[in-house]
């Protein structure tokens, strides 16, 4: 089953991506087995290692895993009703924070949420190194967020997301099975790609390598 | 030379973060060797396959590459002049953008930022899975950017990239080079990452692994 919806997922990306961006994928069916803690930091460690401006780091992470009734339960109430149906079920939760301002200054830092966003997805790309699926959440109560889990004025809450081991669809209530079995759609790379100004088609989508060398 | 310097910058990464992330770094010296058509169409393809709220994908790219060098120099004036002291001798340069508000309802994207951020994170694993780096620049004037480049109201100006192979530390202005020496560091996990709530540390991070089984 799980085996079936992996290769749905990963069919329509292009062969030249990198495996571990072609695997990723952000399933809501989780399987009922524990992250273990190595497997945790490991994604975390992951994120870290992420560039940013000023090299400031503005990400921070907190966690609740669902051997832990009460954490995991805060969290879980910082979601909206739609991601919550789902994601209680998974073995990991997180809240991504960003630091707004810089730590040397006290100046706004203006890419905190861009070189978050950086290290969410280092931290994803180290899952699915790991055999593990993230799925983000822009759908959480930051209000919620910050007065249940004491988040400082200075920290975002940005997005949740929801960590663990691929489920079968059939976990999942049925009107969200058959998202997890539609294939992922992108935009076309012209409309996402220009060359020297807007609007300009990028002659190299289409040229031949032997022009460039 | 180069050999010396990719040691130094993945050394004190931790062996158990991938490869593609511990090789990663930001270089300022470009060898004098341009990326072919394809390779830059691959690291773009990347790109896309980030996720997104909604699946707005709201990252759009402006290349250039110094075979042009009129798009060149049109993206080089947007670079503030530290920055354009060494991506000049870069062989691609990029602006990146992303759209403020979602295009099924006109309404305010808060993640757009962030989710580009994901984007061009993909973008650079790509990139360093391909033998390419990328260095990011949030230095840059984004007001010549939209005009010069003639980019619509409706779109950012994030960051700029440099892309290329690396070069050797001795390309690069004399007091640009020991920071091209210099390992790469980054805060210990505790200070990033909180168990429950904002401030308690994760019991995970220096949990052995057979109790969460």
């Amino acid at each position: 089953m799980e085996m079936e919806v992996i290769e749905i997922k990963t069919a329509g990306v292009e062969p030249e991506v990198h495996e571990l961006i072609r695997r990723r994928w952000s399933p809501r069916s989780f399987a009922d087995r524990p992250v273990a803690p190595d497997m945790l930091r490991r994604v975390l460690a992951a994120a870290r290692w992420a560039p940013s401006a000023y090299n400031e780091q503005p990400w921070r992470f907190i966690v609740a895993r669902r051997e832990d009734p009460e954490a995991f339960n805060r969290l879980l109430a910082c979601l909206n009703e739609g991601n919550r149906r789902w994601a209680q079920r998974a073995p990991v939760l997180m809240l991504v924070l960003a630091r707004r301002t810089f730590s040397h200054s006290g100046a706004p830092n203006p890419h905190a949420w861009y070189d978050t966003g950086q290290a969410v997805a280092y931290l994803t790309l180290q899952a699915t190194a790991l055999g593990l699926y993230v799925h983000q959440m822009a759908g959480i109560l930051p209000d919620e967020a910050r007065r249940r889990c004491a988040i400082p004025e200075d920290y975002d809450v940005v997005v949740a997301l929801a960590l663990g081991y691929l489920g079968a669809p059939a976990r999942l209530p049925e009107d969200l099975q058959a998202r997890e079995r539609s294939p992922r759609t992108r935009r076309p790379l012209t409309e996402l790609v220009y060359e020297g100004r807007w609007g300009t088609p990028a002659r190299f989508l289409t040229q031949e390598d032997g022009h460039a060398s």
